[in-house]
């Protein structure tokens, strides 16, 4: 499976871009969909993304139970992945993430995040906020449930990204690349909105923009994922594993 | 040719200096207008400023027609490039970026950039604001078309700068030393009178300050890109390479 | 002591992580209490965190007094420490820092800093501000007797973070790790907070989720130190030591 | 005079130092009086500070001449330094920088910079804002004459700081260590007053505070000069150079 053996490198490279981006901290996670097989994916054992390495990649069914019980450290949060794996076919990366830009606009009560750059189109015109209080207060705010997973999930619903009430962020996307960008420029949009927002009035991008663009496509090839992998240092290693 | 070798090195150090100053990231762009030969550019191949080397380097007639049609990847915002070149024989340098800092001043409906601080006197007093919302709502905001790309020229008209409503700016300069302090001095401009802006009525700099500063003269000695040039770790291997 | 050498390596690895974190700069120190003796604790002579060795870290007694009087450089605020380990005995390390991110909280007089996101939690509902204008204006703002201490520590009480009016704050935790993680996390939350404040009326953490909550356990293998040693070079330079 | 030789690696560390820690960028600068010969200064040749050698430094007497016409570039704007040298025996080294944060509050009509938190004590209780155009309308912003330092010097007055409308800042100190000292925390100050202002009233030092901080004494081995060089990474050099 040589096809699966790239892609799970491409993984290990898109946690290291996530943290050297600033996306992710000490905490935050990005799983990608078994190539050839829907019903499982992989995510890092419980580790930051930061150090993660080949070794540290797991392969979990859509309940977030781990295919191989070696006693690993596995993160709490699992449930947002596998169940947005059930809902979502068309989704194939999903990146969970407490990004600092992107947090106010979690809690912020009369304002929301919107794209209004073109390179932003994809985060979508519509960005849901979960709020872990409206069913959820007894257990806490962290999403370790399949019941909070699936919750968080119809909260989505078709959108690109949602914003977990004073937590942080889920996005989607059909692939790692996908997924990576969109959460790159989430970050950007909601930085650059904060700063604009300060200037009274603003243009946003309107429907048919966000329509119109939806960002360029994105793959192993892509300007932008081969910008962000020289930037962590990933590319020159890649060129020695390969 | 030596001259022309060593302003394509010169080029190819401009997109270094422009990425690790955080005027482009992914995207963006900067072309030189070929010294010998006014209807001609250069430009890189379609790939991350950060990235670009000698061999990337492309050349193209003002039509933005590739001269070699080796079939590399290309900018699709190459008009930019071409229309400002022919309707400005004063300009051998056009930088097309996102700078974060600056986008916000593309749309606000109420403010507009303007220098405040001597070193920014070269962005000048008057930058316009082209929308392609204006004329070309159907096709989209990227200036992929010569026709996109001969109307924001005549917006931008005689100014240095020209901002792109919900995208970023373009910057032009007598040469690529000019065009890059520009660029860089509008995005501290930006990030300044961002915080400035907070403090309540300011002063600016007047039309007269304006004219009897312009910035320093700029070129392959001159101080900042000398500066730029070890930042970027670019003075190094020039002194390699020659 | 096998124990005492690894846990005064991790202390001057905290040392390390705060000052690449951004926490502590050429000022700010942080200690540890002994882990056989309770009446005595560790902290660095007199030098930045960034370039604390194991060669540099002293003993003290509660009272501040160095048990070996070898005519190091001491910082004069020892009593911070030595106050807090006594009147805390669930205590076992102190930080005092200036991030910048935290200090307007110390001097605004009708704004509080809050936990808003679920990670900062630890820092606590309440967060006490001591100001050494109202009871020792003639001797100046520095911690540098028992009697400021005592206060300060007073004044704290069973919270896990004071502020000190326009000086910074003091962090505390049961470990080092503790300490450590809830000063990166107060600062994080202090940017967010000031970013997220200018939206309007904004939702906090409440009472129940602080407490569900209160941040993931932490300890020399969790995964938040693992990666703030990581980001600061020390997991290579631990690995050749041990 | 191995002194001397001494002092001359500091000055070329300090321009190392102010250009890392962001005070100055491509353009801004550092002199030091002669130690033996108070009528005499050193300053680098026009360089930016990143880039400055022990090779690159002149000397120059206090109406701005050097002292060896050996025709290298010289910063047009030496005569702040010879000017202030001239009025302030007291004062033994100058920093001229365009630092981000501190530009604001040169332009700003109702608000003034004030140390709000200990460690910036230095700055003092009144910085006076300097305006060229008060009297130089006619030649420009540039202090390039000596009629332009001398009227510069005297709004200084007794002054740590004066800020310069539209341009930046000049810092004093007794000695290198001084300035350097007062420039980073001015720049800290100003970023820090900035956040802090958006909450409304805040405390500010008041001029007991001032008076009995002042900030720690600074030397060639203070604790800060030596956190700044190993930042810097001149601590290792100077190692090997001595």
């Amino acid at each position: 499976m040589p096809d699966l053996a790239a892609a799970l490198r491409d993984l290990v490279a898109a946690n290291h871009i996530l943290a050297h981006e600033g996306i992710v901290h000490a905490y935050g996670h990005i799983s990608m969909r078994h190539p050839e097989r829907p019903d499982r994916f992989f995510l890092a054992a419980g580790c930051s993304p930061e150090t993660v390495t080949l070794d540290d990649i797991r392969e979990y069914d859509l309940e977030c139970k781990p295919v191989l019980a070696d006693g690993h450290t596995m993160y709490v949060e699992r449930p947002i992945h596998g169940a947005i794996f059930q809902r979502r076919p068309d989704v194939n990366s999903v990146i969970h993430n407490h990004a600092h830009e992107v947090i106010p606009y979690s809690v912020a009560k009369t304002v929301r995040l919107r794209p209004l750059f073109i390179t932003a189109a994809a985060i979508g015109a519509e960005i849901p906020v979960w709020d872990s209080r409206d069913k959820f207060r007894d257990v806490g705010m962290l999403v370790t449930t399949m019941a909070q997973g699936h919750d968080l999930a119809q909260r989505l619903d078709r959108a690109s990204v949602a914003l977990l009430r004073g937590h942080g962020s889920v996005v989607t996307g059909k692939s790692i690349y996908d997924a990576v960008h969109t959460a790159v420029l989430l970050r950007d949009n909601a930085k650059i909105q904060t700063e604009a927002m300060r200037f009274g009035e603003i243009t946003y991008l309107d429907e048919g923009e966000i329509a119109k663009s939806g960002g360029p496509p994105q793959g192993p090839n892509s300007r932008a994922w081969k910008y962000w992998l020289a930037r962590c240092g990933d590319a020159r290693r890649r060129g020695e594993g390969r």
